[in-house]
């Protein structure tokens, strides 16, 4: 039989989940208050326009945003007696006690959060392979039932996800860590910017860049997601806020003290932040490997880069990370070419070999 | 006639404008507290060990670490009457405090910060390339001579940066900006993973990978960098200190108050990452400019991704920057390339019609 798909909601999420499940054999159906997106999706392949007379969905996927989730899962397992109901909310907390607010049966209620493409929204940036790859984490509660949280394992499955399972809390206290606080701290760091001169932004380097990239992110929808997660990200927060102040106060003792005991401070911090990033996984989900990185210089011209590559996958040698660093006003970049650590020499002497020039 | 430069400090840096300034045809001599560092800094071609009767330099470069490069200075303002001395520290304002301390003739003191090279350490990781196109900020005092500030962008010019001048109060200023803070943040965002469970940790994306890549750097360095800087680190920390205890506030209000006026503060901390994001420069220093991103499914296998970058050649259109991300647990990656808007869209007809698979 074809498991019967409801989703409401045709944004980037929902769209690009109709066409993952449609392309998966699924019978997909979509609801969207708006019409015209919901054509839109069923035009991108999504699935069929919900109408009267449909049959019960077994799954119904509520991709709404995050602060109205709550209330549109309560009232699709109204709806639907027989359906076990997801939705992709990036907090699972907030959904979840809104859902119990309202009556909703818990057992069929199952959360979820696929950790996909936020940068662009709406459905016309829709793809049928955006989870493909990315970690899908499905989040039971205490009161689902065995079936429905295999009913949305199967759909994350179908849909390309790498599954998992968390609890609500255990969820909002890992993406608090490393979603919604990196996120924040980004936008502090860059706010910082605004009153510089140009001269002093004109010394950004590689380091701001990286801290700063996610700061170009939406207001609108980060707001939702904090206020969606607050509990979680003020305790995260908290602790950030009190070590900033041990610092702050390190560098008071600096600037106008003694500074006994300041260094000690500061070392420790650089030291944690040490220890936290090396827990980081791989490649793959796989442990942490310390890769060992060339770096060359590589003219700023079409197909310069794509050479350099070539080279290194001549050598037989795979690429395990790539940074790529602009020159300030020089017609050319350093490469970043991260490999396996016993690799790294062979690599080195092969692009010499082929008039690379290696740097650093 | 063949200028001389004295190089006190045969670290990476100081044994890599050895090399450079070697190259472009001074006549270098080092020292160093370490006869085996500069022996070493001298089989690689950084210059001739500093001996009895050499003649007086035009000009020393003291690159010394940080919390010692006031000291080194006025020495050799003071064992050379007739030279132009400056230094490499990443600090302007303490090194100039402290020559003044120690009564240095300020006239030919002019300080200098190459934005060069610190992930590495060592006279081994010496490269005669290492300032090529980066920025080498000089940073004159108000006593500074105008034949010593001539001397000193000489100098880092001969070396191959890219040499502007700012004051020591800007320059420390800025850099806490654009790289004391930043650093400090991606410590501090890290530091958060210590203690969290594997399985959290494992839904660690991109975002995250960017803000902390820096955090992996040298607890001592940073320190005395931190610890030189005090002044104005502090400035710019007071300000993340009280935003992020508005942010810790609204969080509070959300989480058990009522939460009036918290949305406001969340979306008014992101907008201002927007705003500072966008100050930072494009490549070369140009003025920003808002690139296309096409995202493609790479294999992962050797020569894949050059393949593709070979494609993107191939079309005729320049590579702007370039991000991966990996798969979770599948064999292949993201390459998010970005390019001019005007060319996107003829990229990725070029690239489809060569069975490439495009992304989100």
């Amino acid at each position: 039989m074809t498991p019967r798909v409801r989703i409401v909601g045709t944004g980037l999420i929902g769209t690009s989940l109709g066409i993952a499940l449609s392309r998966a054999g699924y019978a997909v159906v979509l609801s969207d208050p708006s019409p015209t997106a919901c054509a839109l999706a069923r035009d991108l392949g999504a699935g069929s326009l919900a109408a009267q007379g449909d049959p019960a969905p077994d799954v119904v996927v509520v991709a709404a945003p995050p602060d109205v989730a709550g209330e549109v899962v309560a009232g699709e397992l109204d709806r639907w007696p027989e359906a076990v109901v997801t939705d992709v909310a990036s907090v699972k907390v907030a959904v979840l006690d809104r859902v119990r607010d309202l009556g909703g049966d818990l057992t069929r209620y199952v959360g979820s959060h696929p950790m996909a493409g936020r940068e662009r929204s709406g459905a016309v940036a829709a793809r049928g392979d955006l989870f493909d790859g990315r970690a899908w984490v499905v989040v039971p509660s205490e009161e689902s039932s065995p079936a429905a949280v295999d009913a949305v394992r199967a759909v994350a499955s179908a849909a390309g996800g790498t599954v998992s399972t968390m609890s609500p809390t255990d969820h909002d206290a890992a993406v608090a860590v490393v979603s919604h606080v990196p996120q924040l701290a980004s936008s502090l760091v860059a706010g910082r910017l605004r009153d510089l001169s140009d001269p002093a932004v004109a010394l950004s380097g590689q380091g701001i860049r990286d801290v700063t990239r996610v700061a170009a992110s939406d207001p609108q929808l980060w707001t939702q997601i904090l206020a969606g997660n607050a509990a979680a990200v003020r305790e995260v927060l908290a602790h950030v806020h009190a070590e900033l102040g041990e610092v702050i106060t390190a560098l008071d003792g600096l600037a106008d003290g003694d500074g006994v005991g300041a260094r000690e401070v500061l070392a420790r911090i650089v030291a944690q932040g040490n220890a936290g990033h090396a827990r980081i996984p791989g490649k793959h989900g796989a442990a942490p490997t310390a890769y060992t990185t060339v770096v060359v210089l590589v003219p700023d011209e079409p197909g310069e880069l794509a050479r350099l590559l070539h080279d290194v996958g001549d050598a037989g040698v795979n690429l395990e990370d790539l940074h790529l660093e602009h020159g300030l006003g020089q017609p050319f970049g350093l490469a970043e070419v991260s490999v396996l650590p016993a690799v790294a020499e062979r690599l080195a002497d092969e692009l010499l070999a082929r008039g690379w020039r290696l740097h650093g």
